[in-house]
């Protein structure tokens, strides 16, 4: 049977059946947005994603400031997902022997910068060669209150910390390869290539929410990783799902379906959790998407219209 | 100016002084086979080794269950070169979509395998596609005294704990792609192909070595880090080096010089460590090879006659 059979999640699916779990100082093992482990009175976060030239960026569409940028970020995202706050990276490094010094170096300009932005340090790393630009970032986090995947409840809220649907947009656009940008296409450009983990929202994430993922592959797809950890289903409202002006100039300019990019569009970095009614006042810069109901799957009210809504994200097999 | 003309070190070291570690909780940074922080009470060290496909290992000519154990052991070695028990891994991947799922599946057998024998445990990772083979292995240990590259002293002892050059061997045979291997071979073969780092000292290193190092780029490059970190001078006895029988043999059969093997071949993941005289005793089970003076370089003594030996080691780039 080929991997990509299986598809991303199958595979991870039979991997982790293979890998035995025996220290009881490990809080949370696979299946979340970061592994925890408990060192003495600590919790600890460990998370890793990674810049593969070709499946993540394009050498020619991206600056390698923002590059190095972007890499912190995307786990940086993942560390406040489960409520922490980032701490210490760990940076392993394959490039190609040819490449010109100046591009890596550039690349670590804009890895230090984000550091600097999210107070974390990058403290060790490897280096290998290969034939492809491979940026891997190991991150560990610290927090002491770990927020699952699994943890929404009937009657919660659903909350959404911005607009979803640019980076996606942005992307599409730098593929355009067009010789100028208008000013809302710069903006979605640099969504893409230069996103912001919410570590601005860590400490509110860590105390009021019941669960929480970040967008990574595309709200539904991420969404539903929620409502299958929790048993649960989850409504949304058509009319409360935030649309940023500057994706709507984008949809009508270039004759796209605005829904399809918000639901669907992936690497926004933006969370989506939930929180009990009590805590809504919390959360007042954030928007209330939806509800948590008891069932299974993710719908979409318009009105007194409700349907399924595929609960398919980007997959990287 | 290309990467290439820095070499791995060079590329190194203009990299990290790009990185501010700003973290008081950082215990060591850059410049030695574990980063260490301290969280509450406890010292945790972190390091990461990838095995990538055609850099590392070629798909032909290692069985995917030995590369499993493989890319465990390369990095146990490094937390046990600083002093530490292996504790947390996490694991980070990219595979051809086209490959044989039973393939990732005997890695991670031979992964399991070897978090069993070295009592640790693989707790999360990461999936992407790529034209080739990568696993990349993030470890964290934990130690109670950090055994860096730079403690050799004046007067210290060297040791070394097994023989080296095997390795190297191994893989020339591999490259052979004889039809039948004579049984020494297979011994040779096996060392390159199933290599265990030294958790059996990881307790004593802690205890008792002024500086330690693993030999993952060969003898002489890997003891320069020592010699260089701790401003000493190396002096090795020649009929004190141990040579493996199955080397001597291998070496009798193909021409070979065997020194050359011993002191630039990598990838035995012995560990190179510097003890007091008073703690000789402690390490009967290891070569004594040399001893720690005054100076810099790397010496090799034969009789009367002492030359000075070249430091390189196997460099990635
Ligand atoms: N690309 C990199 N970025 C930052 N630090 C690195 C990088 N590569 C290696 N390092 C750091 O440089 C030091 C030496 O690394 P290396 O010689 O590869 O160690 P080892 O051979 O034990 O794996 C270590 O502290 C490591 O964390
Ligand atoms: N190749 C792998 N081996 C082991 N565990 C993995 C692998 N890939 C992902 N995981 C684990 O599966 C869970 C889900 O991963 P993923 O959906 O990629 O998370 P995220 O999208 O937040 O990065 C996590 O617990 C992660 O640690
Ligand atoms: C060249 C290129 N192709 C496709 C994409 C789209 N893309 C790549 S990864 C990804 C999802 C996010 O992946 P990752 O950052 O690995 O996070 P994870 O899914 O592991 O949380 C998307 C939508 C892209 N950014 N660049
Ligand atoms: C196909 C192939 N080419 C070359 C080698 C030789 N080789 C690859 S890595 C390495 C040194 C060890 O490297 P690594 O495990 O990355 O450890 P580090 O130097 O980072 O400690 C050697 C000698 C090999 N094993 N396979």
């Amino acid at each position: 049977m080929e991997i990509r059979d299986l598809g991303e999640f199958g595979l991870i699916d039979r991997l982790t059946k293979i890998l035995k779990i025996e220290d009881s100082s490990v809080v949370v093992g696979f299946g979340d947005d970061c592994s925890c482990v408990r060192i003495s009175d600590q919790l600890v976060l460990f998370t890793s994603d990674v810049q593969i030239e070709g499946r993540h960026f394009v050498k020619a569409l991206i600056s390698p400031q923002d590059l190095g940028w972007r890499v912190v970020s995307v786990n940086v995202s993942d560390v406040v997902a489960c409520g922490g706050k980032p701490r210490w990276g760990f940076i392993s490094l394959a490039v190609p022997p040819e490449l010109e010094f100046e591009y890596i170096e550039q690349v670590y300009k804009g890895m230090e910068e984000a550091c600097q932005y999210y107070k974390m340090d990058i403290i060790g790393g490897n280096t290998s060669s290969s034939e492809i630009i491979i940026f891997d970032l190991f991150l560990t986090g610290i927090t002491d209150r770990f927020v699952p995947r699994s943890g929404a409840k009937e009657g919660d809220y659903i909350l959404l910390s911005g607009y979803t649907g640019l980076s996606r947009a942005g992307m599409e656009l730098l593929q355009m390869k067009k010789d100028s940008y208008e000013d809302f296409e710069n903006r979605l450009i640099k969504a893409h290539t230069k996103p912001v983990a919410r570590t601005d929202l860590a400490d509110r994430i860590k105390k009021f929410a019941s669960s929480c993922i970040d967008v990574s592959d595309g709200l539904a797809g991420d969404l539903s990783h929620i409502t299958h950890m929790s048993r649960v289903k989850a409504v949304l409202h058509r009319e409360k799902l935030p649309v940023s002006p500057d994706l709507k100039i984008f949809c009508t300019k270039y004759k796209k379906d605005c829904l399809d990019y918000m639901l669907f569009g992936g690497e926004d970095y933006q969370l989506v959790f939930t929180v009990k009614e009590k805590h809504l006042s919390q959360f007042s810069d954030c928007f209330v998407i939806g509800k948590v109901e008891k069932g299974s799957g993710i719908f979409l009210k318009e009105g007194d219209n409700i349907k399924k809504i595929s609960e398919k994200g980007y997959q990287h097999i």
